[in-house]
């Protein structure tokens, strides 16, 4: 019988882990890659790419869609999977973080977030309830708690009343959850950690979420700002933390070094815009560092971006070409930009998953930083 | 032994012809619509999705291409099929039109055009023999001929004095492409009848052209802003001026009822930017008119773009999606409607080719009309 929510760990290497998680919609490799599907799309590429590319699970972001076109309208039109023809698990965010960030007006209370929508001013309320109904309207495989981000350089007393609210809805999340019926058989809950850079801070997080239970705990309040070595030196404790039995997930994480070094600290889930947003303006990401295709040393460079990487784009197309795409402004340039860096995310994914299950992950994540940071 | 390029009409009905050109990279069925891939990229869609939703042949531009990223250096690259990974025939204009219309300071003279590229100032010059060289550096295989386009609302002595220099440009074209070596054995060159909406000039032009003899004649100089009415007027005289056994094609054209119209009256090739620029402004083309998708009452339309058509856009997806993604600037909006309109247009010339083969078009073009304009 297939699973609502099985995660097994098949190997480890170090602090590093690689296994699946069972869903009923499918099966999800970790570390995972989830490409960010912010309205719906994971933008400039089609879903059967996106696949193709090695992709299990997607994520949607909560806030936009509830803005447009509506969660009870994606309802009424069958559900995110099948508005946007992608039948694999995807895990949407609680709306949370980007209410916080991107709407007008916005006013925090116990009780939640009141706000202006940015496209259109309309007034919205959301809670840890409301983001639960949201995420069922939406048909979400994996739903997170609604909670708050705080900046993590705000005072310690700031982000202690912060993390402490944010468990007080995380509590009302699971309640939420529990109470959508039969989505809450189908789907799982995944609680978010918070409490910024401080270890105290996080193991109390940790605590009160465990004594909450989740199916799949995600690290909250990194990638905002604090730099790679203090992200590295709270992944350094947060991880292990949080109960060994379950997906840690590391929200909004980052560009491939980010990537490897959080797996060598215990992640095992990621999901971030750079490869599709860096895609739109001509980066491209390689085994040997980033390239920026508008320089001028490609245009006569007839060789793919990468050597190694197996996506349709390197099979296909020359540097010398995909300079003058994105020299021209053509669209075509962002299509197999985006398509390559998706697809190199998602071989490093698969590489790292091979390391971990071969037991040589501290080799592979030292020559991976001497190839890709130029540090060999 | 494959041909360098033979014309076969296999049916008539009433005026309209289908039938095939062979050429050395591929066939092209007849009545033919030829994707616009302006800048070495039919906007928006990879050359697999262009050959899948059947086009045999697609056309570059010469303007933009010596300019960016220059005739000479798409040679060095190993030409423009190679370049952007398209194997079939590629028809280049000569640059004429839109070295009038889009470039800065541009001068007429007998020699050619001196001019300033509209995207960095720089000088060049085009001339018949130019033109003929950059089409032969970008390994064009249907080449045209280097001519003036005046529009036609000038003056007629106007008029007929550019219609016979174009027709000087013809013969110094007809020489620079002979002179091209070992090109010349494998590509195609078309002469351009001029004349605007004169009977008496289209008829010297075709006579000066046949005089001088081509692979297939172009209909140039409507499509300018004349209306359909008076381009139909013109096209009631001026293809039965062309040679009967040699394609006509009519240049920049247009609409779906302005294709049907013309292949009504004896035309047999087409290029247009409409189906991708309108592609991308989120108008879609059906069997029942044009759709605006950003319109509300698709918000929450469940069924396809077009309930007849057979392209991965109406497999896949609602109008209701569609409508989400154009109101939302999404990128993939612009790929969904593009791919739709040139799979659409597709469909289209090949219903129209089994409708003369079968010589019943006049029923065929009547209905169309009927659904389409909302005439019946």
């Amino acid at each position: 019988m297939t699973k609502r929510f099985d995660f097994t760990i098949s190997a480890t290497s170090g602090a590093a882990r690689t296994g699946t998680i069972a869903m009923l919609r499918g099966e999800i490799r970790t570390p995972a890659f989830m490409p960010v599907g912010t309205a719906a799309t994971v933008k400039g590429m089609k879903p059967e790419a996106v696949r193709a590319a090695g992709a299990d699970i997607i994520l949607g972001n909560t806030y936009h869609l509830m803005l447009r076109p509506g969660a009870e309208r994606v309802a009424k039109l069958g559900g995110l999977h099948r508005f946007m023809n992608w039948d694999r698990p995807i895990l949407t965010d609680s709306g949370g973080y980007q209410v916080m960030s991107l709407s007008d007006l916005n006013k925090l209370t116990e009780e939640g977030v009141e706000f202006r929508s940015h496209l259109d001013g309309s007034k919205h309320m959301l809670t840890p309830e409301r983001s639960m109904e949201i995420q069922r309207l939406l048909g979400s495989d994996i739903v997170m708690a609604f909670d708050e981000c705080p900046r993590a350089d705000r005072p310690l007393a700031e982000i202690e009343a912060s993390m402490e609210m944010s468990m007080r809805w995380a509590k009302r999340s699971r309640d939420g959850f529990d109470a959508g019926g039969e989505h809450a058989d189908r789907a799982a809950l995944f609680g978010i950690q918070q409490g910024a850079l401080d270890e105290n801070l996080r193991r109390r997080s940790a605590e009160a979420l465990t004594e909450i239970g989740f199916d799949g705990y995600a690290i909250g309040g990194l990638a905002v700002g604090e730099g790679q070595e203090a992200m590295f030196a709270t992944l350094d404790f947060a991880p292990a933390q949080l109960p060994q039995d379950a997906p840690r997930y590391l929200m909004g994480v980052g560009k491939p070094d980010d990537l490897v070094g959080a797996v060598e600290r215990g992640v095992d889930m990621f999901d971030c815009v750079l490869p599709t947003r860096s895609g739109r303006n001509g980066q491209a990401f390689t085994w040997n560092g980033a390239l920026n295709l508008r320089n001028a040393r490609f245009a006569e460079d007839t060789g793919p971006l990468d050597d190694r990487c197996t996506c349709p784009t390197c099979a296909t197309y020359s540097r010398a070409y995909l300079h003058h795409l994105i020299k021209s402004g053509e669209m075509l340039g962002a299509i197999l930009l985006t398509e390559h860096n998706i697809g190199f995310y998602q071989q490093l994914m698969a590489a790292m998953r091979e390391a971990i299950a071969e037991d040589r992950f501290a080799a592979f994540a030292q020559r991976f930083r001497d190839t890709y940071l130029g540090t060999g």
